[in-house]
């Protein structure tokens, strides 16, 4: 199998498995207990979430565990603006952001608040000076993701942060689900306030995630209960999936290191050879776009049809976000950035995981070169 | 080690961790994703869907994962409350409800809608007839749980289902986080509308619930973003969480039908020896108690102080519930049922799993025995 679908999601890590393993059968306890082997299980959450504020850059204290990215992104979106509302109702995001982030900011906007939704340009880009012409005195929150993950395009999130660095009362999220390992990011050097991972896009295990809440910003739960997360999340820990967070995001991190340069190359030679196809247009930008996303529309093909042939081949890969694909709408990232409806709808993501290796890459370019002629045979007859 | 606190939470069974283990590794796609690699993890979700939803008797439609007891209860309350305030705003619960019912009763009171709680009698037994008395034109909701968690009375769910049953336009949630797999439970037969479970109080694992949506209730979600779980619950679905749960709740359910005699025996041969004491005062009630929690106070001895000689002796219980035990205040529970604060504060619960065995049960009280003289003499001092 040729897995090119690691935005949707990654293999977990054995060793992240392992870890998992472990602690579910031998450090079981509820880290609430009061005895000793509760205190175990507290231990080892309280080491996963000292190991991974230190890998993203931020004070233990500041990150909360949850149950994955879009809990994290629901959490600080609907959080801020409930937290928040008695200083203002206006909120600015993007038009590119993932759906956990352009429907909590639709609900809202049926709550009562105003939401502006910047355009992005034709890389799929959003510009900070147009973050920063809308901001209003009542303005709470900026949410903007870090990397898009239908078409890998990187946000200016370091100048847009500079820039809020002139608004100290406006809450600023940003949603790193597709970035983290990927691309690096500082957060208190960006400014930011909030920022949602997800340990399943980095070979972690799905039903986890993290929140980082910069000390002082003022949150409102969303679950509440027996105050867990310091209030924030109540709900039994996961410590087993906050440990193997922490171990996923630590082999992640050193894997970048080590083999980024060879995920730039391999992404390269697919857009390089992708390129010379007539068919083919590429939609990620070549300039400040992630190392792993590449996207691209063949022209005359939707893109359900390419996904299937191409599995023939057991290759897979993807049309746009997995959280939108059943919706069979064409991209709204692409639509957004100018790209025609049909070609949007004849998108196709290819999203690189550090373990796939050249010679994978070399054989999708023969079964996509063999697909397209194929397919355009069919489709002409 | 002897673990008396399974209503805190359990050990994960080894078949659970292995299903777990598999779906991670070898089925780890994304359900959500058009490829068949997603489509083999979307088959396993659908299979554990069907699996829960047969094994406490509902339709595979009327079943949603969750990522625990928490959430569950939170989105069914919430869900309920905000789904249908056009209807009404007001809701009815218990005064002795987990902290996640609760709080989140209190939070919607402090959003404008009216909450009764009904208070319980010395068995901590809420009546079905105050339940009736309560409905108002504008009821919504009557939230009550099947087991209370501090203390093991089972709540008369089904008579106060029967009388719901002239109240069609009142949705009726119940909490069986600490019932499923212990006292039986029909809910299409008690006329329950919504009902919250939690793995990892069977033998699942953390991180990972379900609620029961009777088809044609209508929920407001609390995650907005990729429309999983209908549209009620946005997230990629922990897949391997979810089968791992089908499995916890069926071999709980197995245990329970094989086990069950010996559980009761066990906590009665607890209570009995317990009760020969002069210093421990028994709260549980004896009838229509659940078989796996037994909770006593100790005359003059801090719940605290004699967890930690306990512990001396590798015997593991708790104060009230792991949700509130950090508190440090007196057990809610019993401070309801009219139990005087010094004995509340002085509450320990024992909770059984179907492994616990008879020996475990006599070394256990020996040492409740001894910690009981041990501290009495330190005491008097």
């Amino acid at each position: 199998m040729i897995y090119f679908d690691n935005s949707a999601t990654t293999k977990p890590y054995k060793e992240v498995l392992n870890s998992f393993l472990t602690v579910s059968s031998e450090y079981f306890g509820n880290p609430s207990s009061l005895h000793g082997f509760g205190g175990q299980a507290e231990k080892l959450l309280s080491q996963a979430r000292e190991q991974t504020a230190k890998l993203i850059g931020v004070k233990t204290n500041e990150l909360y565990f949850t149950s994955g990215g879009t809990e994290s992104n629901n959490l600080a979106i609907k959080g801020a603006a409930l937290g928040n509302r008695n200083r203002g109702r206006h909120l600015i995001t993007s038009s590119v952001e993932h759906p956990s982030v352009l429907t909590v900011m639709e609900q809202l906007e049926q709550e009562g608040f105003e939401i502006t939704r910047l355009p992005v340009d034709k890389d799929g880009r959003v510009s900070a000076d147009d973050v920063k012409s809308s901001i209003r005195k009542d303005t709470i929150l900026v949410s903007i993701m870090k990397v898009n993950n239908e078409v890998g395009t990187i946000q200016p999130i370091k100048e847009i942060g500079d820039m809020l660095k002139s608004y100290p009362s406006v809450i600023f999220h940003v949603d790193a689900v597709q970035g983290i390992g990927k691309v690096p990011i500082n957060i208190y050097e960006s400014r930011i306030d909030l920022l949602s991972i997800s340990a399943h896009k980095i070979h972690g295990l799905k039903g986890t995630g993290a929140l980082f809440i910069r000390e002082g910003v003022r949150i409102a739960p969303l679950f509440l209960g027996g105050n867990q997360e310091r209030k924030i999340r109540s709900g039994t820990e996961n410590v087993a999936g906050a440990v193997a967070m922490a171990k996923a995001l630590r082999m992640t991190l050193d894997k970048s290191a080590e083999a980024m340069e060879s995920m730039v190359k391999l992404k390269n030679l697919l857009r390089d050879k992708l390129n010379e196809m007539e068919q083919i247009q590429i939609n990620t930008p070549i300039e400040n776009s992630a190392p792993h996303i590449l996207n691209f529309s063949l022209k005359g093909i939707k893109s359900e049809v390419f996904i299937h042939a191409l599995e023939q081949k057991n290759i897979f890969v993807s049309t746009t976000s997995a959280c939108s694909s059943k919706k069979k709408a064409p991209s709204n990232t692409l639509l957004q950035m100018g790209v025609p409806e049909d070609l949007a709808e004849s998108a196709i993501r290819i999203s690189l995981s550090f373990d796939n290796t050249e010679e994978e890459a070399r054989k999708a370019i023969l079964a996509i070169e063999e697909t397209v002629k194929h397919l355009g045979r069919v489709m002409n007859k």
